[in-house]
């Protein structure tokens, strides 16, 4: 039988509030087992982009990352958020080591090309070095991974972070049984976006057609499920979508909505 | 016999050139056995200080390192600097992976107290955990250290980017016949310092006494080549000092200033 392996993706919400990524970081180091933390940015990548004059340009909630946004992504997520998110768990006396798509040729990824609007340096994943990750995770290392990756050819590029979670949830699949965790604010998929009791726990493939057709999952959900179902048929073995502040209960399947194959 | 090991200091300038730095790291992924490559920061942080209007308080050359030059010096040491020499190098077909020293606790510093002048966040290091530098320089990677280390509560620390390359040689000596090259603008340590052709070629014990009662050695060269004897003490095979642009002569003794106990 596969050990089990959490993946989990953190958002920007947590990272930009202190006594937030305090609460969450006490709970990282408390899991049994193997972890990877998949960070993203938070509000600062922003603010100091306009402490620096440098205008951003968001489309459909995406950054286009021009090169003075990427200067700035690279030192804000691989250098403050990263160094400081392991700092703190390390003082929690947990094996933290951070890491960028780059280190160790982590993640590599290819400029995107081809779509009608240009992204900049943006990075689409082309793979993962496996063997990098379950040597550190074999040493007893939890890994924290900025959503900074490369071409190989010596450029940065900026890098979904939801999307490197799913990646790298992916190709550990063959040596470890992955939950795959995705915290955000609210307690999980719910039938009615503004009651948070309405959570459903569980969705596999024939619950999530219901769901659709029904009208309950629609707009922003629709990409994370069809994501989701993707990594499970590529070997992941649950996915977990809840609130951060229940991380444990997200881990061991007692909180936020699970899904999966069964 | 013990395996050599390179542990290489880089100073500023040649970060600051982009030309320069290619032609550095050219000669880095060409060099055959293990190494780790510790990057100090260059004019970056400042010119991002004063970007930010973060007023820069400089004592002897030291930079003192309030809460808003933490978070400068760690996103560009750690993040900008550390990430883009990574990338470079691998763009070379070298194995190279950043670390800072709250990584793996790579090295474990405290905040210096007790001195006249308050330094600010600065680190004074206590520990290096070599296990973790063993196994990845075992797995083929060539380490890139930036000088950022931790407290283990929680601390990021501003850490002198010389004293790191010296505590990891001496700490993995234990390991490897470690060779500490300290790479500047000059060809090594020079009889008359106008005359780049005045390089003196070997340094041991007894004829450093000899320079410094003739007054060659004074000054700022005075303290280096005091810690590098001091190296050499806890077990470090020899010390380096030359021009960056003769890296590959450095590593096998055919220039620069070589100290050691012969």
């Amino acid at each position: 039988m596969k050990e089990q392996l959490s993946v989990i993706k953190i958002g920007g919400n947590v990272i930009d509030d202190t006594a937030s990524l305090q609460r969450f970081l006490d709970q990282v180091s408390s899991l049994n087992g193997p972890c990877i933390l998949v960070h993203g940015g938070g509000k600062l990548a922003t603010s100091l982009a306009a402490d620096l004059q440098v205008p951003q340009q968001m489309v459909e909630g995406r950054r286009i990352t021009d090169e003075a946004t990427l200067k700035i992504v690279t030192m804000v997520y691989a250098g403050y958020i990263n160094k400081n998110i392991v700092a703190l768990l390390q003082a929690r006396g947990c094996a933290a080591l951070g890491l960028s798509g780059a280190d160790g040729n982590l993640i590599q990824a290819h400029k995107r090309t081809g779509t009608q609007q240009d992204y900049g340096f943006a990075g689409d994943i082309d793979a993962v070095n496996e063997t990098l990750c379950t040597g550190l995770l074999q040493q007893g290392y939890t890994l924290v991974v900025a959503p900074i990756t490369h071409d190989r050819e010596g450029q940065l590029l900026n890098t979904n972070a939801d999307t490197i979670a799913q990646e790298l949830a992916q190709a550990l699949s063959r040596q470890y049984s992955v939950r795959l965790i995705y915290c955000f604010e609210k307690s999980g998929v719910l039938r009615d976006t503004e009651d948070e009791s309405s959570r459903i726990a569980a969705i596999n493939k024939t619950t999530f057609s219901s769901l659709k057709a029904e009208g309950v999952i629609y707009a922003g959900m629709l990409p994370k499920l069809d994501n989701a179902f993707a990594a499970l048929d590529k070997g992941v073995d649950r996915v977990v979508i809840g609130k951060w502040s229940d991380l444990p209960q997200l881990v061991s399947g007692q909180n936020g909505t699970t899904i999966s194959h069964e």
